[in-house]
């Protein structure tokens, strides 16, 4: 019956988070997913690869690989929208486009989450602000989040995620679709929450990251870490969050395994960082967005906005912005810290 | 003049972190290190060093060392017990007797604090009720915890630590003596949920060390912490204990440190474990204690008597004791988990 949903996954976005997870929801049912560049398109397909982004993991068969957005789109009641977040304006304006003519299955609207973990750079938005302004009452809105590197995710390897959504039903559906044998999901009605946890760990992680490339020690990035956490929860509840959320595998759980991986992009500037090399060095040398350079910006302007104090994220600015010493701005951070610890609220 | 209190601090216990404990408490004032055995004194005195415990360090020439109780507590407002939790009971009672001798300074009783981070092996209690046992009116009790690895303490490298006590005064006066450039302390009225944490991270740890082991990877290992953390904080609220304890520096900071330290002897056993090696096999090759296999034992007693849940803690049990594919356990575990992450409360 075309009225009722299929399981088709639209996954938008060919970067290593949407290669791995279209690896991850094939074995669960049809798996499309969208690339950028009719080259990389042509690749993916001929090799079932993807050598730019996520080059030792083999792409199942199954996998509807195409630069063809209304392709990727129709007939999906899920779509994932896994782009950096200062594409994800332009990528949902596209996808927008394309919801206008097609009708969704059973002629309820998509479920589209946001899988990027970052701030608009122009406004500040949280990624789900972005998909309203340019979905409107064409989609619900969420986003899918965790602590979920992906090369560990398109080898297989066990790990846990996060569908978040404020309508309990949709999310559950799409709880059901993403979950198989190797990738759990869980539900969360606080998007908000999710949203800023997924953001902000980057910013721990830079800081994390400058620890380690300064080789200050597992003590030293054990207490950055948590009161990095105090610091994300803060923000979070300010803007709307819910303080268990940070507790959570989108929070803390994110946090560790950013703060840990040697796969984390946003750990590793704060590495070269914290050794003495300089951000236009490093970011150069990349081939993948570290979003915690750009949401150390948005979130100082959140925190002002909001007159929530993020000392954590004021001393990464200034040594990555402003070229402070990393030492010194850390003995200063040290110093400044309260004399009993304290509770979020 | 006599009644006002000095700057001494004793600590009772020469292993790793009674010995770094001196080196970084020896730059704030008088301290005494008493260790047990008049042969490890003897070496100590001579060397300069803790070949046994922490080879790599040289102590400060200041530090007294000795094997003699009376000698190491007389004139002590501070007194520091950084033994193993087995032998938490009978060293204090040796402090104790002691204590009755001699006055404290301005006849104030001292403050004693727990640096143990685990729970007595004959009763399940936790260490602030063996020292109350033992020490009766004779000494204000607390605790000093944190993510605090012996080693980096040793080498001066910079740690955040918890002195926690409910007098606030004898808090604040402890965290001055214990706070250096290197070593900074917070204070925290909350000693039932510092030791809680203290003790209970040591079976997360052994849980994260089994996943290590496995090549589970950092995605999995992050979800066990994450849903660890949760767990200790549900025991530790219903001993007791406050819930925002469970985010700070002695809860999340120090799982944060012994999940991923390469010097944490829980984590170590669980790679053991996690790669196939017994648990008789792998006890028999260390030197020093991991608390976290008796702790395993106890926590899933206190929980049974207080109704809290504790599915991490009884895999644990099921792989150590009873032998349990820790592949099949983790699948189960993972199989057992909610559909939305929930609240401690």
């Amino acid at each position: 019956v075309s009225d009722t949903p299929g399981d088709k996954v639209a996954i938008i976005g060919g970067g290593s988070w949407g290669t791995a997870l279209a690896c991850a929801l094939a074995r669960g049912g049809e798996t499309a997913l969208w690339v950028r560049g009719a080259e990389q398109a042509e690749t993916m397909l001929r090799t079932r690869h993807n050598p730019r982004y996520l080059e030792e993991v083999e792409l199942p068969q199954s996998i509807l690989i195409t630069g063809d957005l209304g392709l990727a789109v129709v007939d999906a009641p899920l779509i994932i929208m896994a782009v950096p977040a200062r594409g994800m304006a332009v990528t949902t304006r596209g996808v927008s486009a394309v919801l206008r003519s097609v009708r969704g299955p059973g002629g309820r609207p998509p479920l589209v989450l946001s899988a990027a973990k970052g701030l608009d750079p122009e406004t500040g938005r949280l990624m789900s602000e972005v998909l309203r302004d340019a979905l409107g009452d064409r989609a619900v809105i969420g986003a899918l989040s965790g602590p979920n590197i992906a090369l560990e995710v398109g080898r297989g390897l066990p790990t846990a995620t996060v569908v978040a959504c404020n309508e309990g039903m949709r999310a559950e559906e799409a709880q059901r679709r993403v979950s198989g044998t190797r990738l759990r999901a869980y539900t969360n009605n606080d998007v908000t929450g999710v949203e800023v946890g997924g953001a902000l760990k980057n910013v721990i992680a830079l800081a994390a990251g400058i620890s380690d490339g300064m080789g200050a020690g597992d003590n030293a990035k054990a207490a950055i870490m948590t009161r990095g956490l105090a610091e994300m929860t803060r923000l979070g509840v300010a803007l709307g969050g819910r303080q268990s959320t940070f507790s959570g595998l989108t929070g803390l759980g994110d946090l560790i395994v950013t703060c840990s991986s040697p796969h984390s992009r946003n750990r590793a500037i704060g590495i070269g960082i914290g050794s003495g090399k300089s951000l236009v060095e490093l970011e150069g040398s990349m081939t993948m967005v570290a979003e915690g350079v750009n949401t150390t910006r948005e979130a100082l302007r959140l925190g002002l906005k909001h007159r929530v104090e993020l000392p954590i994220a004021e001393a990464v600015a200034a040594v990555l912005f402003r070229g402070a010493d990393p030492i010194s701005t850390a003995a200063s951070l040290m110093a400044r810290s309260g004399k009993a610890e304290i509770d979020f609220a």
